[in-house]
């Protein structure tokens, strides 16, 4: 039996805390330690009997951590967190900032190669598993248009934007797929569709005693690049309604491709996923590339990768001669 | 301008028209010979204004072919065919008899690293496509059960079973999956599903004058393996019924990972395509596939690989940067 993949935990939010929920489900890994900013970590209490350790203390673990999953988020947290970890540890993360990966992709490859680490970077399920989706579809099928839905499901970061304004006592925004559209797009019609055809935005707010319910409901309405952009519906309940009612944190989606081949055969690829918790869907992910990030370094490998350069069969438990006799 | 990828076709049915026709929808390949077995070449004629040469002949093109897609069958040509040609070309096929696939892998292996060049095999969509989901969805989510389901298509294995018996002029096999299993699945139920309970079996079949029909029927339902494990309906029609209503080779297919998170969550993952022309399908997953065969050996690897061995980027046409922008 070798030994298991020792994995710490960075962060002890709704992603931490997944990851400790999943990881008994990883036959070859454990729980090493819960690495957290609180202070004194003592203060933090978590599920599992896995020591919780300072985060400035860290570096003394580097020999007893193979693989620190990084759960910290991606607008504050990663863009510093990621390169001071990436030098004393393999990490995975799921920085999901679209448009500054290319940017953490390099921050994180400098810090990884200085420590001889690897680091995988953006392997939750959006970017992660979806990317992977968007690239083999359209490499399989180059001549088409792939689309991506997300929801119906709750989003954290536009939960956080609402809450984020003065009057709010609590709020949970769901994203609404176009179902419309997707059935189009089945239909292997190929529409053009502009960001508020595609999804919907339905709001649940609670607001303090006395706050304007006129106002907020137009500053959530004109939220640029949150809102404004589409057609959003905000309904007022009472924060016990709202705690009763939209504590869970189900999500979901779809990635298409419709394309041609010959003359006019239409050839569609869908994936799509249903999830009754989205922050331990991610975390499973994390623990899947994890895995793949113990056995590149394993082989000497340094730098950072994403979900692109990951051979597949280094995610999975299976050896990989029975993968290739049970799952090819 | 980097120099085109050379394909070179091995067969001419179905899955080598295929071939030539969607090559023209990746920019960086050209079509450089079709090889056939025919005597004389030249007696077959192509779409294209490829060069036809004899299978025999070609050695003579090791230098000018960079990759060869083998369109031969997986009962009868693969198995000799595909170590003769590993031996002098990085190849690409579809070989698709399941429980032979970890012996072909051993042979072409042994053929590829003798000749230095590199053989990707069992690269279309089952086994392909529906191998990496397995893969994927099993590690991304390690607690459930995974389902594949095939159809409504056209299995070409079922026909030609039929078309092998006496008194048989044509016949075309429909495979059609249980879409109430695929729905309870989608709930979040995990059945036990038996070979009968996952797909039933449609043939449409024209006889020849004066031949058995309750007599073919029988012998099409209960032969083994094929139909006998299977609800099988046989109606029989015309030939000209046969090659105007049935002609199309349209399929599709479903895998789906339903699996527990947390205490009870449930989550679904499910991918699936829906092809008017299956061979198409299968001979664009080759040509991408035989863009990473290229890339490995440009890389001075070689040896037999499956789809799991292949990181994603590199069936990518877009540059490794690009594609992080772009699809992550």
């Amino acid at each position: 039996m070798q030994n298991k993949i020792r994995i710490g935990v960075c962060g002890y939010g709704n992603l931490g805390r997944g990851v400790e929920s999943e990881i008994g489900k990883f036959p070859d890994m454990e729980l090493a330690a819960v690495f957290t900013r609180r202070s004194p970590a003592g203060s933090l209490k978590i599920d599992s009997d896995a020591p919780v350790v300072s985060a400035g203390d860290a570096p003394e673990w580097k020999n007893k951590i193979d693989v620190m999953i990084l759960c910290g988020g991606s607008a504050h947290d990663l863009p510093s967190q990621g390169p001071a970890f990436a030098k004393d540890f393999n990490t995975v993360d799921s920085f999901d900032t679209h448009a500054n990966i290319p940017e953490y992709l390099n921050s994180m490859d400098d810090a990884a190669r200085s420590g001889k680490n690897v680091a995988v970077i953006s392997a939750g399920w959006d970017p992660g598993i979806f990317s992977l989706m968007r690239l083999y579809m359209g490499a399989f099928l180059p001549e088409g248009e792939t689309y991506s839905f997300w929801g119906k499901g709750v989003s954290q970061g536009h939960s956080g934007a609402i809450r984020g304004l003065e009057g709010v006592a609590g709020a949970v925004q769901y994203s609404i797929p176009n179902e419309a559209a997707i059935e189009s797009i089945r239909k292997g019609e190929r529409p053009k569709l502009s960001v508020r055809e595609k999804h919907k935005r339905l709001c649940y707010v609670a607001i303090e005693e006395g706050a304007d319910r006129d106002k907020i409901e137009s500053k959530i309405k004109n939220m640029p690049n949150y809102f404004a952009e589409y057609d959003t519906t905000v309904n007022f309940v009472s924060l016990e309604e709202l705690q009763r009612n939209h504590a869970a944190l189900p999500h979901g989606g779809n990635v298409l491709r419709s394309a041609v081949s010959g003359a006019q055969n239409n050839q569609l690829l869908e994936f799509s996923l249903r999830l009754d918790s989205n922050p331990e869907m991610t975390s499973s992910v994390l623990l899947a590339f994890a895995r793949a990030a113990h056995r590149l370094s394993q082989r000497g490998e340094s730098g950072a990768r994403t979900v692109f350069d990951i051979p597949p069969a280094l995610l999975s438990f299976a050896p990989a001669a029975d993968a290739v006799r049970d799952l090819m």
